[in-house]
């Protein structure tokens, strides 16, 4: 869990306010779900290993020995088919819904990997298969390349091609899940691995599969050609591409066939984004690569789970808490949001350091009056350690001569301003820098 | 715990950057903390009724029987006394922060009382009193008027003076808490009600004060002199009615000794800001006048108790859920945040529909694409239901005249636009509305 101090609290906003305007750009409209859901909702979506990082809250009261009923939210997608469930009639025959918002999973925490982040995802719910998985990949990556990530490889399978597969090779369509979790491994352990996994599954019979998935394509195509549900997963793979591909700024599509992604919801074409390239500084620099940074798929059964009939869906998300240090240089501390800071000379002087901040303010000048003690060197200090660019000061010297000295925090240059001028001067110099 | 829809979103969203602006205005800088915290870090901060109401976790595998460890957030201020206790070095010598963010308490929901809703606070953390007590009641009125509201009545009191009446009215200093929270509902259920309650709780020695703080002021400044705490709190009380009370836009800071407030952290001045006016309708007309929609204090002991050494605070919040209702009219269901809706003639096109789009949002244009069939009086329902200002049609007639039909979808008129000026058309009519 962690504490986002102010300075660090802006350069994620800056990344998020990007993101959500891209989203918003394709008439993606924000939903906000409470943190909170009753536990039944959530389990049984996740798979085996989902289930147990549900963080659960206990009962009150005189129920606080019995089995919690509730729990905190473990991603964002499972609330989208509640709350579409539930609001149907509000949310309409196609709802397109972003929501940028932290889930909770019970996990040991690790390098890059905490108890509480944020997932900005993009849905839609609603249509069949065709534009809207294209603009899923488009929305995305469209994203990503506005946040200065770029040269996009977009691996672009289907679940289909997989099931086609799967019952080419003659394997038990109920040992599907299986078969997918072990080549989902496929990047990270290679094709021996994933051998090796799929035999200690006792699923040996399933290794001649993954010659398939990495051999020639042309092979593949004509195995898959045997298989309505094949044809019909290599048919949205070529929609896609022909879809997505062309407008997919400085990036590829490209079809993946050893894609499986991890989720046992997906039920159509599903896909992962790799930037191989970005504005990646030092020890960084190859973090690009090693691993998806955006990613989705179809679900046309997940909605139905909750809503009694079938809704199909479509979905991504960015992977966000890994693009933002990609993208931003890691600040620490303190920065204030004020322009223009207020010295206060002696304690006589409040009440009109007070007015003259209201007056800046008023004239749209974010303003801060120093709160603590007189000593003029640590007011300074303090401004400067903030990030202010100005400050205004009154001393004696100052108010016989009707002036104010406004003094430059970064070049320490000093001018003495008539205090009828300040606000137009102030303007002036904020406007220029 | 509550969805909200797209177009609440919008409407809470608006209110919160209202009040964000302001804040930021005075160099308040955001701060973001979890929204799980140890429970010790909770634990006997709120009161009785407080630890009651804390959202506990349930312990993880094998740990699963044992007590909870963790909680959720219960308010804005513990966290805040833990980050600047763990992060002194940075958080510096006086930390101005706001945080706007959901809290959680197992409360029995009800009539604008929710188990999960927003907290908006502004706190200043080091200074000693004065100029701070004094902002804090500046920036959360003026983040009130920004919202339209007016009319302020500002209710002060100190702690120090009821501490010096518990003094003067010679009361057991050990039963403070239980006067204060007895005296605390002097507005709800009056005078005669405390002296019952207080009577309840075995206090009948202090029922003689409850003259003392309803009767004239000039009877209760003199029995507050012979008070050393209670001349300390008068002269709290007297000097922010000088520093704010001049400067609150639109309102009134006054005395008053009835003022308890709930929280037993409070050490210093005491404050609650009404709203007898605002723009509000119907039968939410007295609404603003029945309960506070701001207040706060000084809290110089409860940053301490996690820092190891004394360090003052005064801070204070928006009732921003009780705000929202009065200065926004409450929106449903979904609206888009785009400007133009490209409707989709036929599969064929489909490709042009989406680089169409894309040119138009590199212009700067929020633009949606129909995602589901092709019907026109469905897509063009859609776009109207979604509040979507102008569509973009272009059919087999268009395409052969080189031209595509710009449709108002609010007049309903629909004019051709040669295909190369649809987007100077487009920002034309757009920078006009």
């Amino acid at each position: 869990m962690r504490d986002f101090l102010p300075a660090e609290v802006k350069a994620r906003e800056k990344v998020l306010s990007t993101v959500r305007g891209v989203f918003e750009s394709y008439g993606f409209a924000p939903l906000e779900t409470p943190a909170i859901e009753r536990l039944e909702i959530l389990q049984g979506k996740y798979g085996e290993e989902g289930d147990r990082l549900i963080f659960k809250i206990a009962q009150r009261g005189a129920k606080a020995t019995e089995e919690a009923d509730l729990a905190l939210r473990y991603d964002l997608t499972v609330p989208l088919a509640r709350v579409v469930a539930e609001y149907g009639d509000r949310t309409g025959k196609i709802f397109k819904r972003y929501q940028v918002a932290p889930v909770w999973r019970a996990d040991r925490p690790g390098r890059g990997r905490y108890r509480e982040f944020y997932q900005c995802d993009v849905d839609v719910v609603g249509p069949e298969f065709g534009l809207a998985d294209a603009e899923t990949i488009l929305v995305l990556t469209d994203a990503l390349a506005a946040l200065g990530l770029k040269g996009f490889e977009v691996r672009l399978n289907s679940r289909k091609v997989l099931r086609g597969l799967i019952e080419s090779y003659g394997i038990d369509p109920a040992r599907e899940t299986d078969v997918l979790v072990a080549l989902d491994k496929f990047d990270k352990i290679g094709e021996a691995g994933v051998a090796e996994e799929l035999r200690e599954r006792g699923l040996a019979v399933a290794t001649p599969l993954l010659a398939g998935v990495s051999g020639p394509e042309e092979e593949l195509r004509h195995r898959l050609g045997t298989s309505e549900v094949g044809r019909s997963g290599l048919d949205e793979v070529d929609r896609l591409i022909d879809l997505a591909g062309p407008l997919v700024s400085d990036g590829a599509v490209a079809f993946s066939p050893v894609l499986a992604r991890g989720l046992s919801y997906y039920t159509g074409p599903i896909f992962e984004v790799y930037v191989p390239e970005g504005p990646l500084k030092g020890p960084d620099q190859k973090k690009g690569s090693t691993s998806a940074i955006s990613s989705g798929g179809r679900y046309d059964g997940l909605v139905g789970m909750f809503a009694g009939r079938s809704i199909p869906a479509v979905g991504g998300s960015l992977g966000i808490e890994r693009i933002i240090p990609l993208v931003s240089s890691p600040e620490e501390g303190v920065v204030s949001p004020a322009k223009v800071f207020l010295a206060v000379w002696d304690t006589a002087a409040r009440p009109e350091a007070l007015a003259t901040a209201s007056a800046l303010r008023a004239a749209g000048i974010p303003t801060e009056v120093y709160l603590g003690g007189e000593r003029m060197g640590e007011q300074l200090g303090y401004a400067s350690s903030r990030g202010i660019p100005y400050a205004v000061l009154r001393g004696p010297k100052e108010t016989e001569q009707g002036v104010v000295s406004l003094r430059d925090l970064q070049t320490r240059e000093q001018t003495a301003v008539p205090k009828g001028d300040l606000i137009a001067v102030l303007r002036d110099r904020l406007s220029a820098s």
